[in-house]
């Protein structure tokens, strides 16, 4: 287990890495300790008092049971699973199964992949979602469909729904599609629960008060991960390790603590673009859950006392080394306006040996003898090096390796340290107000019942003016 | 041909459309004509003097020869094609791949896609790139190699290269080895040219000033393309036709004028954070090339006249409807510090209708009778209104369909619209000088000759400091 433990590096965020200007001076986090240790506390209390019950989805024995239930009556002769969900229902999803499968999961012989394909439909583009239909019209039989709606009222997930069902009602009759389908929705009402019950779906359930961007510990992630092979209980072992490390209420010893106040820190003084850099494929779409978790949680219009505010930091995930080739020149000389974290990887599962260059290519013999994870670390390492250099203050957490473990513990990192950044910013950290208009003029222009006069005015709005059009 | 014009609709970054807050004023427009007629003339002498090449790619009939050449040598019988690349030798491969072939182009069988697998490996991960070998390990008699590297210096495509290179030779011995790569490299020069010429490589050229990230439209991008069955002359008469139309000199007339005009005044009031948002999965790798072109070109320490200015916007990409269920909480709430460019497709190859709903679930009955590309073109619109609503200021680009045409339209207004940018900055925009010092330090990490002294410092830079580890 200390082999598995995941740590944060924070020293190059400091003035003595990155200067005056740019590096938080010791004394701004020593001002700090009081307040953090408040906020834990408080959001302790909130879990205790049944508010936060993202908190202890590592421990709930009933979702897991439930998960492997079911995992154990669909798996048998599936070989395609289709999750249709999106944002909090699909980004979780897609992040454990890049983190925990083979970069070619899909492309490998059934035998091998220990799981059915994957396909996670997270939108409403026809192409995209009519070749995938495409290629399972003849495996209808042993696909299954997962859809992850807590209310049914998403239109995307709706509409994907609404189409698979009447396509496998079609081809395979109401029985036997029945025994195609599970839905992952709310234990007791709404539109979709309405549809499970009287249609009789298996279904698991989307806890109560678990918001989307928090729920991949929940059924919501954890079913499509256990089908393809994923050790959920390792994964929850890995988030209840890191539960333990983010109760301490001293900030320099809680690793969720730490990230956030550094954030919230240079955030005020005008760093509001946090990036997060891992240096591992594995770890790329680790890097777009968080980029939903910080930014639907912390982009705020208003402060808890109905302040107009304006906040919050904008994520943005990028890659090493593929982005030095494409955004480091950019974070190196541009504005100083951003927070970079790594994600390191000390052991990787697999590595291969740089063999010798020809003679007419001594120019890249230095490289012989190396491994490419070595080219890799140190490319990580030359990277932060050269940022630090050029006084942009970075972060870094270190996995010891990739596994169940530490990628449980970095969800979990992550989801506190977002209720401690919300905390400082002084925000409802578990809203998203700004979804809803969209929503409702999306209502409009699809011809729902009741939008009828704002259809009117949307439609006038989107008369193109030539004038403006090149 | 004009049913398949690209368009830029710049309404509503007005002041009538978002406020005069946040909105441009038209004089500020009209303050600009004479500056961007001058930059325009410029731009069109340089081209003339021959030092702006990439300008040139849509009509170099000697090139697209060559690429098609070596496409028919190399197509015959081939299964799989592996591009060695990072950077501009892969953001524009991938860009078209997806952009132009099926979302599960990898998944078809041989007949049905038309050309090889392709496999653009532009890291350096071992789990990735062992995964990748083990898929073809059995399957090297019919998979190409086609390596990209202008110089053969670059540490990632070197090392990939002779991994590759040995273990061809190891498996098939070195005559057949020969016939399984492909270099895009230097006519002249460099490391990897040497390589080629003493090893007997087919290869294609990177043109002379072409920089990595405006060589997509030359063998760097084409070869890949054309080998997956992508018409290569259709998206070089794309950029053709772009060609023309940004030649203008009125700004109002000039759609990249307008496009870098735009951000720029955007910029210059802070706000500094470009989005490029598709809807249509189809095109999402096109805004990956974007981030590229768009920081790297952009992102610099200093002007042309040597004062520092730390300049450069940092591009984003998102991706509709996917990520309104993961930013636009943040773009309509967060600080007003976007341009959010929307790109927007009016018919789709493919479709699919919403069947009506079952009677538990009415609330999603509005839907039925729409065609899932009506439901995405509706969630664009009202999330753009939505925005608009917010005084968020958004530019939008429209594609009549998406086929070679319009991309190829769509990569040559970007380049120039770059172009422009940099030279309202009054930036190098071709250089990217803050890349070398990572290159040395990683050098010196690997243990490259004539780099001991600088390992030694870096070594002792990176040890970690217990205190700041949690």
């Amino acid at each position: 287990m200390p082999n598995d433990q995941l740590q944060v590096y924070w020293k190059n965020v400091l003035d003595s890495a990155v200067g005056a200007e740019h590096g938080l001076k010791e004394t701004e986090l020593d001002a700090l300790t009081g307040r953090i240790a408040r906020i834990v506390d408080d959001i302790e209390a909130q879990r205790k008092a049944g508010t936060l019950p993202y908190r202890d989805l590592p421990y709930r024995e009933d979702l897991v049971q439930g998960v492997e239930a079911q995992t154990a009556v669909f798996k048998r002769g599936c070989e395609n699973l289709v999750v249709l969900g999106i944002g909090g229902s699909a980004l979780g999803n897609i992040a454990l199964q890049t983190a925990l499968r083979s970069p070619v999961y899909n492309l490998l012989p059934s035998a091998k992949r220990g799981g059915p394909r994957l396909f996670v439909i997270d939108n409403v583009d026809p192409v995209q979602f009519s070749a995938i239909l495409d290629l399972l019209a003849d495996q209808l039989d042993n696909t299954v469909f997962n859809v992850i709606s807590k209310s049914g009222e998403t239109a995307e997930t709706a509409s994907q729904f609404l189409i698979i069902r009447d396509m496998l009602i079609k081809r395979l009759g109401a029985e036997k599609a029945k025994r195609q389908i599970i839905a992952v929705t709310d234990p007791r009402s709404g539109t979709m629960r309405g549809i499970v019950d009287a249609e009789g779906y298996a279904a698991l359930p989307v806890p109560d008060g678990v918001g989307g961007r928090f729920s991949v510990l929940s059924p919501v992630g954890l079913f499509s991960a256990a089908m393809c092979g994923i050790d959920i209980r390792e994964l929850l072992a890995g988030a209840a390790d890191m539960d333990k490390r983010v109760q301490a209420r001293d900030l320099r010893k809680n690793p969720a603590a730490i990230l956030a106040a550094v954030h919230w820190l240079m955030f005020n003084r005008g760093k509001k673009l946090h990036v997060m850099m891992p240096y591992a494929c594995q770890l790329k779409d680790l890097s777009d859950w968080f980029r939903q978790l910080w930014a639907e949680s912390l982009g705020k219009q208003k402060s808890l006392d109905g302040k107009e505010i304006f906040t919050g930091p904008t994520p943005i995930k990028a890659l090493g080394t593929t982005d030095q080739h494409s955004q480091v020149q950019l974070y190196r000389e541009g504005p100083n306006d951003k927070v970079i974290t790594f994600l390191a990887v000390e052991n990787f599962a697999m590595d291969v040996t740089i063999p010798d260059a020809p003679p007419s290519g001594q120019d890249m013999a230095y490289l012989k003898g190396h491994t490419m994870a070595q080219l890799i670390n140190a490319e990580r390492e030359a990277t932060e090096l050269a940022l630090v250099a050029s006084q942009r203050p970075c972060l870094r957490v270190v996995f010891p390796r990739i596994n169940e473990r530490t990628v449980g513990q970095f969800i979990y990192l992550y989801e506190m340290a977002t209720s401690i950044a919300g905390a400082l910013l002084n925000i409802n950290t578990y809203d998203q107000p700004a979804v809803q208009l969209g929503k409702e003029y999306t209502y409009a222009l699809m011809g729902r019942q009741g939008f009828e006069k704002m259809a009117t005015e949307l439609r006038e709005q989107l008369r193109t003016d030539a004038a403006y059009l090149v």
